[in-house]
This record gives C-alpha cells, sequence and structure tokens, in this order.
C-alpha cells in the first residue's frame, strides 16, 4: 500500500472547490464509508436501494469523481493497461494494431492508456510507468530489462508483456522476430531468381529495433546460396529515394526489399522516374500488406505480417492479472506469409 | 483534495510485497516525512546531504517508486496531460501532430497520456478521464461538451483545451475549422473551371467530424457560382472504390475533393484503371499533403494543413496551468492553403 503523508501541503485555490466524497456523505446524511462502497460497488456490504439513489445524486450534483489511483488503492488493483506511446509517428500497420488491443481490453473492462514516454528509456521508463500503478504493462519493442520488469512488479503491476524480438526475464513474452520478415522476402526473391539483393534500412530514429532483425533475416536466407546482400540506408523522403535511384544501376542490384510498403512505393517510383523496370530489372518487394500495395502499378508483393491478435493479447493480459503468480508464458506471435502481385 | 476512505481493504496477496515509503523510511532510518520530502525534492525542508542518499540508497535498493498520485495530491496537482486515444486508427498527418505534442510538453516536464476511451462518449468519458487527475486535457475533435468541460475542472484539471470546430464553454479553444479545407480545395476547382463537383464522404467511423465540415465547405464555396455539389459515400477500399469508378461517368463530374489524399490516392487509381484521364476528364485533389501525394501520377494536388504548432499548444497548457483563473482563450488554428501539381 501507498502511504499518504501525514502532513499534506494546504490545498491550492484552485483545488478548494474539488468536491471530496466528505462532501457527498454530508449532501446524502451518509457516512464516508457508505459513500465508498455505494460508488464502488462493493457487493461485500449491504446497502439499501434508496440510500444507494441518495449518494449517487448527491455525487451527481457536487459533481464528484472518484479518483482512480485511490479507487485503486482500495480494490488492490486499477484497471488501467499502460503501454508507451510510440517513439515515432505509427505508420497504419501499428496504430490499427494499438486500436485493436484498445477495443479488446475494452471489452474486458481495462483502460489502456498511452504513456508518452519522450526522452525515458530502459528501467528508467519503468518507474516512470511504475508511478501510475497499472495493473498490467505492454511494451511492444527491445529496450525493457529485467531490472525494470522487476520495477513494474514491485509497483503492483501483476502482467508486464514484452512484444520484442526475444523473452525478457520475469515478462510474459509476445515475442516478434522480425527476422523472419527478412527470411520470408529474402525467399522469395532467391526462389525468382535474383541473386544480388539489396535491403532498404530507414534512416528514421526508432525503426531498427524492427529493420535490422529484417536485414539479418535476409542475411540468413541468402548464406550458402552465393547471393549478396547489400544494405541501403534510405530517409522516407523524395530527393533522398531519387538520389539512390540515380546510382542504382551501379549498385547492380536485381532486387530489392525496401523494408516495407511504403518505403517500397517510395523506391518504386524513384526508380521508375530513372527508367528502371519492375520487376524486369530489379524486383521490389515490401512488407505490411497495406491497402497501397495494391493500387500501385506494378501491384506491390508483400510480406504479410500476422501480428497477435488483440483478443489473444488481451486473453493473456487478463489471464495474468487474475493469476499474478503463474510462470511468465512465451509465444512466438509473428508469422509472415509472402504476398506474390506483380513487382517480384 | 482526494480522501482516501478509513477501512481500506487488506492488500491482496499479490499487493504485500509492494514496498512503502515506510519501508524507505525504516531502511534508512528517517521518518516517512523525510522520505517524502527528499523524493519529492520539496526545498522547503532543509536536508542534509548524507541524510538524502541515504533515503535514495534505501528507495533504491527496495525498489522503491512513488505513487504519481500520492504525490500529486502533495503537489496540489500532477504533470499529466490527458488526450483520448484516437477512436480510429490514425492517419500519418494526425500521429504527427500528436508526437509533436508529447515532444513539446515533455519539454515543459509534462507527461503526455493517451487516453482509451472506446466505448465512451461525451461527458461520460470526461468523467473517467477525470479519475486519473489530469491537471490538463486536450480535447481534439468534438464532442465534449460545456458539462464535461466543468466535470473536469471540478477534479482539479487546470486547464481543459478543446481541438474542434467551434468553441467550449469553460474551455480553451483551439479552432479546427474543417470546413476551411472544403472551401480551400472547392476555390481552386472552381478557379480552373470545374463546375461539377464531387466530394468524397469516408464511410468509416469516427472521421464524420472531419467530413462534414469538409463538405459544408465546399457547399459553401459554390454558393452562387451555379457549380453543382455531389455527396460522394466511400469506404477506404479497393472494391469499393472501383464500384464507385464503374459508375462515374453517369454521375457526370469533372472534379472531385477526395477528402484527404489517401482516399485520393484510392480513387484515382480505381478512375484510371476505368480508363478516366486525370484532370483532363476529372480533376482531382486530395488533402493533408502527404508524401504519398508526390509519389503518384499525376502529382496529387492537395490542401495543405497547417495545424497547430506543438509548442504553441504546449505554451497555451502550461500558461493555463500557471494561472488557472484565467480567462478561456480562442485560437483559429486551423490554416490551409492548397498545393497545386498535376492532378487538376
Amino acid at each position: 500500500m501507498v502511504q499518504i503523508p501525514n502532513q499534506p501541503a494546504p490545498p491550492s485555490p484552485a483545488q478548494r472547490s474539488v468536491p471530496t466524497s466528505a462532501d457527498v456523505a454530508r449532501l446524502a446524511g451518509v457516512s464516508r464509508a457508505t459513500v465508498s462502497y455505494v460508488l464502488n460497488n462493493t457487493s461485500a456490504v449491504r446497502i439499501s436501494e434508496p440510500t444507494r439513489r441518495r449518494v449517487h445524486e448527491a455525487a451527481k450534483e457536487l459533481g464528484y469523481v472518484p479518483h482512480a489511483a485511490a479507487r485503486s488503492l482500495r480494490a488492490g488493483h486499477s484497471r488501467m493497461v499502460l503501454m508507451p506511446a510510440p517513439h515515432v509517428a505509427a505508420n497504419p500497420l501499428y496504430s490499427g494494431f494499438i486500436y485493436e488491443i484498445q477495443w479488446a481490453l475494452s471489452r474486458l473492462d481495462y483502460t489502456v492508456v498511452q504513456y508518452g514516454s519522450i526522452g525515458l528509456h530502459g528501467d528508467e521508463a519503468a518507474r516512470a510507468w511504475a508511478e501510475l500503478r497499472p495493473v498490467a504493462v505492454i511494451v511492444p519493442g527491445a529496450g525493457l530489462g529485467p531490472k525494470g520488469v522487476a520495477v513494474l512488479k514491485r509497483s503492483g503491476a501483476r502482467a508486464v508483456v514484452t512484444m520484442g524480438p526475444e523473452p525478457v526475464e520475469g515478462a510474459h513474452g509476445m515475442c516478434l522476430d522480425h527476422g523472419e520478415v527478412g527470411r520470408s522476402a529474402a525467399a522469395h526473391l532467391l526462389a525468382r531468381g535474383c541473386r544480388r539483393i539489396g535491403v532498404v534500412v530507414p534512416e528514421e530514429r526508432g525503426l531498427s529495433v524492427y529493420s535490422r532483425p529484417r536485414l539479418t533475416g535476409v542475411q540468413q536466407a541468402a548464406q550458402g546460396t552465393g547471393a549478396t546482400v547489400t544494405e541501403l540506408p534510405l530517409a522516407y523522403e523524395e530527393e533522398a529515394a531519387a538520389a539512390l535511384a540515380a546510382r542504382w544501376r551501379s549498385l547492380g542490384l536485381d532486387a530489392v526489399f525496401a523494408y516495407n510498403d511504403e518505403y517500397a512505393m517510395l523506391l518504386m517510383r524513384a526508380l521508375q522516374d530513372e527508367g528502371i523496370d519492375i520487376p524486369e530489372e530489379t524486383a521490389v518487394i515490401g512488407a505490411d500488406d497495406l491497402v497501397l500495395g495494391r493500387l500501385l502499378r506494378p501491384r506491390l508483393s508483400t510480406v504479410h505480417l500476422e501480428l497477435p491478435a488483440g483478443r489473444d493479447l488481451a486473453e493473456l493480459v487478463d489471464r495474468a492479472v487474475r493469476e499474478p503468480g503463474g510462470v511468465p508464458e512465451t509465444h512466438q506471435m509473428l508469422r509472415s506469409r509472402v504476398v506474390h502481385r506483380e513487382s517480384s
């Protein structure tokens, strides 16, 4: 339990008008404990319907809102599931995924809160998150270590779920091995007869947690095949893509895995503007299977990612909240398959 | 001040191990008040450097993390700025905007928390947000009314900023008049000689707060010019766009404002697949000025939106937190200009 210090500072002028449960109790003519029982739907104590109604009416009239933290102190835990907000502007696949998680958890009566952790890293971020006393924490990407997991658990989080390349000690692991995306793309290009494969590595910060394993996956797939793998740093800007396209023929590549569909669209346009035929001269494959890939000409081949379903993740969280002592589960979650269209 | 009830429930087994400030005090050999002073950096009380160090070391050893809510009770307010998480998967312009706000507020030592409000609407949502006791709330879109603003303020929020079409009583208003986007697009199309204008209205839920004012803006601009305006409902799916394109010629339109760049890309592809020449037969204009518009052929004309700078918004929030009694400010924030490329 968290201790409220004995000497609180006097309320500031802006606060004096904030209604308290004591005000509600006075207006309803009941004890503060009764207000607490009614507004928190405590089933252990019997309270008559008229009294309940009086408390609710008084709370409404005063505009009293219970304090989530105080309520969580009483309940033993909150219903808040914390996720760090992404450090980069989210792409459509990821923002759809976040939306799905929110939806699935809200069905189980949890509230998802995305915490803006700009400037905070690793275990330091974990300490900041812990201050909100979430009942569960879902952390996409790498970065949170065993220490951070321990901080969260000691502060009362019953479930910590990481969604990185590898499980983290003490946490449930929804393992997303992005190497698999690279291996799928490369296997496809190799099967199409390509032997000099370029791999786009975005220069935007915060993406390397995905782009490095994808590159490694391509390298793994190419091993022993005689194919070469060339790293292609690229910023998401028209000018950067034009510059890369201008020196394309000197690179001698017959295929490119363009990181994702958005970078593929950017690069494909620049290559086409240089008169490079796709897929004849260079095959192109993206990843994420966004709608836009089907709108390109030639239609974009892509790696379709199956992220964990929001419902599966929500159920894992709920299970862990109910049985916080359970052994951490590890699931390999990312499956991928190539959608072959016209660009490869 | 929020009241902690006198009869808290016994801590659950999972909680017994959560270290408290009392544990820190015991280990450091100081009073709980001293722990509180040290960990909250209270400057009003002098505490020797060795004592400070002992407290910090004890807190570290035990893995004690202060409770944000308890801390905010002491400080009089939290540093949490709450924003509702979007109800739809965010588009690139919006997610970039959210990122900028987070960054600007973190520079002023605030933390942005995006609250997943799925299933909550209007003033009901305001009550849920109020439970977290944010010091400020920023609400994009319409939906929050004067009652919701009052609930938030009574619960201690010093600043409520709405970013909708019109100011809301009691709140600061960063007014985003999306009618302006429609008027700009229509004025451009009319100046190009178009007289039969289609306006795409996305069928996806949650977008009508933007799409309806944009349509109205086009209608306003067309008034008295003899031009007709035709509403075109469209889902963000290839099949829906193909169906619309198949009956395009029967609609007799010479121009279309496609809601935004993403819908414009979808519709333009479908029209081109039908052999409709852009801009000869139909001029197309989008909105948002995304990179992808420059990658299309013909290059997409668009309405460039200037959203409020994250820094301006952060400064408004900070000003309001410091002087919560001030008169609510209203700013007209959305400016737009047409970027004329090849599609119109």
